[in-house]
């Protein structure tokens, strides 16, 4: 480290209070309510609507819609996109003093945004586009003209304000969305605690001392604080998967290239020749996953974008009756009883509305894909997100020093060899061929089984554990599997997690995971919907029939 | 090699004699006669009809049709199936001993299955898919049960008969296809003479002395001879449309995996982490390029293979008037005088026809693409298609040797340094990563540019050259770009080499190619037309009003 270089720490603390000075006073919560608040045992969702600073207007605008029927009163001009604006701005704020899930805010932009919305619908006398006026909060590796895009590496502080939008920044703008803040984010973004050196922890507004999940844990605990009515996060091992399940909203995992994934901040290094990370959306209703998805295919983002795929949204045809595959539980990654349960009372519930249910026994194990993906996120040569850490000094979070070891603690206690061991100088261009053809291989025996047995969707969990106390999230096999194998995936909040019914159980299995039930109590559960590859339209269809067969049974 | 091993010529015979054997005696051409033909300065495109082997009916049938019109004589029963593979496969054992474009033939099993679509179509009273009865032919690399796969290694004769048969070859039968041969191709598949020291060198029916392009050069030459009406080739850097283009036929790569290109014999090596192949059609019409790519893509192809995408067939909206952008010539590439008077007649006719023509001259070069891509095709650490040439003994074909010495020649002539060197050891991991930001900042350039200037299709060359002399057709930049792009491409036969008009010149900037105008004299020329990824519909569609012009102008 140069002698001249400012300490890591001043360097985060005056990104910190920067972004903090851009929230008005009058939006504060006063410190020792506050303090209170964070010291309970309730959660902080209720904090919100009682925190005093939102109007009764307030209150409806950002809890009474969700983005599909919100969208529509703005369109219609029965809001004005500068009362929403204002109103998911205050109550961002509020989530940001409650769970610290924001990065970076621009509440004036947004504003001055808003007006000219607000003038373009009166002038015209027709909206913008589909998603006018509607606030949407994005992921702190999307570009905004003016904004930083740090990715919460200390090194990026006062060096990443964004000149140009990330395609899908400008794709959403001209659909007449509003942009009002980013959302934080792991360190790498690799693992499912959103704690970094620049701007901390996000926090679980179910409950403070859980994980919010990650890597796009921030717009997962934002969401469900009502704070955003739908955020963009991204996902190549279950970045926006794991924070919808651990906030209890709803999140999707477009195919890859589906929505535009250019032009971001990278965690790592651009170039990749492994697994494809998508964007996609985290929201408070299934309708609301499609509204997102079928806007953006809708405007071809490969005009945006030379990566994302000219597929146009097809809508799939109409099917009451589903055939619905259940992932079969992997040893290696036994469920926690309050996941088990979940899934099987979903499972129930499915069955006795009349869906056919069969046990996917024919489909390779998650185990496989797990070691098969995890080799692939480990194929930089340069370890560039290393560097990134190092090069200011700041320390490696919690989190990923124990992802780290609790994948090597798996392998260790695992009785089968690792499929491919990391050499000690790192994989080669030879262990990438192999890695492509196990996973062409397993791919294709997953295809096989799927199509024997004419499986609409999938349902299995989202992981073993539901949000588990911080630092502690550890390996994502359930998740993962997807994004090696490029299938779409939808997590559906059901059930909580109850102490009265989910036992505390220690594992015999060796395997890094416990379950305290108290220490998770209260805790969402839900279950992950999946189906092949750019199948994203009849796995939407198919998640609202199952969502509305719970919702209704539960 | 071990002392019990045979030799590989004797293999090699071997070989060839057993799929001699499979020719019935009266389908030969009297040797005196075949000498005679193989001496002419005409070609050899006349000889099927005047061999006397061929009946009014089956010249009737193997020339008065394309797929689309003889697809629905079968479908309707007015031909019947067996008839039509007899006279297809009589037509190819004659393009077989005056080209040499053959590998497999089982002209039996053809006859069986014929008789079984007909009696279906009896019984049944209807057909059992669109390609009811249609013989398809096959490039040597895909599988068919029962038939071997050497794709002309000496080492694979005698080791590589199939037992499950490819995706794509399951498919077409399902759609009621009849496969009877299967095509020459070159050693290693990398190179465009369709030459190996299996089953020896694919002649070009124009002109015997000149290259039948490759490496699909077995099905281009067997198409042009009329002994298949529609071929299956396959394309990772022009493999499809070279062959095409030197045989004066339709030839189209569709975007990767939109056929489905699975369960092949490899001829390198399998996991591939760079340039993904294609499969596509060659063709006597540019219907039958669209005819084919709908039928199979509207078989749901991704039921047959885990890699093909499930991307729907749709129907490109009506457009009458294109704009054709033009693809730049690049100064180190300079096309030679029948391809510069083939582009700019077609372009003037196109203009002519009221189609806005627009130079290119925003988007990224073709040297560009070229080095990126020929990078990647070297990645392979273990350079598996040499060590499938060595197990046998058998010898580096011409072509091959000289395709890397032009390839060395032409960077030691360019006054610009390579891109991307290659190491002494190879490329590495760390290249890969380069060459892979390399890729995706060259596309996004391309498709900025396309879609600033609104372009629905691109005109340009398919090479530098007409089919030159055997063993000259070196470099491919004109089709190896679409392949790093992943853009389809058609090819439309358009005009002749003319020695009167085109005359002899020798190209002063030191890089390997010269034109001498007498030996390519007749020769066809043609048209390369691309699109943007994954638009495989508009760009046929456009082909199609492209193609008329030129046809009804010319």
């Amino acid at each position: 480290m140069a002698a001249t270089q400012e300490p890591w720490q001043e360097i985060a603390a005056r990104k910190r209070a920067s972004v903090r000075a851009l929230i008005p006073a009058q939006w504060l919560i006063p410190a020792a309510k506050l303090e209170e608040y964070k010291k309970s045992e309730r959660g902080v969702l209720h904090v919100p609507r009682e925190s005093g600073i939102l109007s009764a207007e307030e209150i409806k605008i950002t809890e009474s819609y969700d983005a599909v029927a919100l969208a529509e009163e703005l369109r219609a001009g029965r809001l004005s996109a500068v009362d929403v604006t204002r109103a998911f701005s205050k109550r961002a704020a509020i989530a940001q003093q409650l769970v610290n899930c924001l990065t970076e805010v621009f509440f004036e932009d947004a504003i001055t945004r808003a007006k000219y919305l607000d003038e373009y619908l009166e002038r015209e006398g027709k909206p913008l586009g589909p998603l006018h006026g509607l606030p949407i909060s994005i992921k702190d590796g999307f570009n905004y003209p003016g904004v930083e895009s740090t990715i919460g590496y200390v090194s990026l502080v006062g060096k990443s304000k964004a000149t140009v939008a990330s395609p899908l920044v400008k794709l959403l703008l001209d659909l007449g969305a509003v942009l009002y803040v980013k959302t934080n984010i792991p360190q790498t973004l690799m693992t499912a605690d959103s704690d970094n050196n620049v701007f901390g922890r996000t926090l679980n507004p179910y409950k403070l001392t859980l994980t919010a999940g990650g890597s796009s844990g921030g717009e997962g605990a934002l969401v469900a604080l009502g704070g955003s009515i739908l955020g963009v996060g991204t996902d190549i091992g279950g970045s926006v998967r794991i924070p919808a399940y651990c906030n209890g909203i709803y999140g999707f995992k477009p195919s890859a290239n589906r929505i535009p994934y250019g032009g971001q901040q990278p965690a790592g290094r651009f170039g990749s020749p492994g697994i494809i990370a998508a964007a996609g959306p985290l929201t408070r209703s299934v309708r609301d996953l499609e509204f997102f998805t079928k806007s953006v295919i809708d405007a071809e983002p490969q005009d945006y974008d030379s990566s994302a795929l000219a597929v146009p949204w097809i809508s799939a045809p109409l099917k009451i009756k589903l055939v619905i595959g259940v992932l079969a539980e992997d040893p290696d990654f036994p469920l926690l009883p309050p996941v088990k349960r979940t899934l099987e009372t979903a499972i129930e519930k499915l069955q006795a509305a009349s869906h056919t249910i069969i046990p996917l026994t024919d489909a390779p194990g998650t185990r496989e894909a797990n070691e098969i993906a995890v080799s692939l996120f480990q194929l930089d040569p340069t370890k560039s997100a290393v560097k990134k850490i190092l090069a200011s000094g700041e320390p490696f979070i919690q989190s990923v020093l124990k992802g780290a070891a609790d994948f090597a603690a798996y392998q260790a206690a695992s009785e089968k060899p690792p499929l491919f061991p990391l050499p000690a100088d790192g994989y080669t261009l030879e262990n990438l061929w192999d890695l492509n053809v196990a996973r062409a291989d397993y791919s294709e025996r997953w295809n096989q089984a799927l199509v024997k047995a004419k499986i609409d969707v999938i349902i299995g969990p989202v992981a073993e554990t539901t949000a588990p106390p911080h630092d502690t999230y550890g390996n994502s096999p359930y998740t993962i599997i997807w994004n090696l194998l490029n299938y779409p995936g939808v997590v559906i909040p059901y059930l909580k997690a109850d102490q009265s019914i989910d036992k505390t159980e220690l594992f015999p299995t060796g395997l890094a995971r416990t379950y305290v039930a108290s220490e998770v109590h209260g805790a969402p559960c839900g279950i992950q919907l999946t189906a092949r590859n750019l199948r994203d339209e009849s796995l939407l269809a198919a998640s609202h029939i199952i969502a509305s067969v719970l919702e209704n049974s539960s």
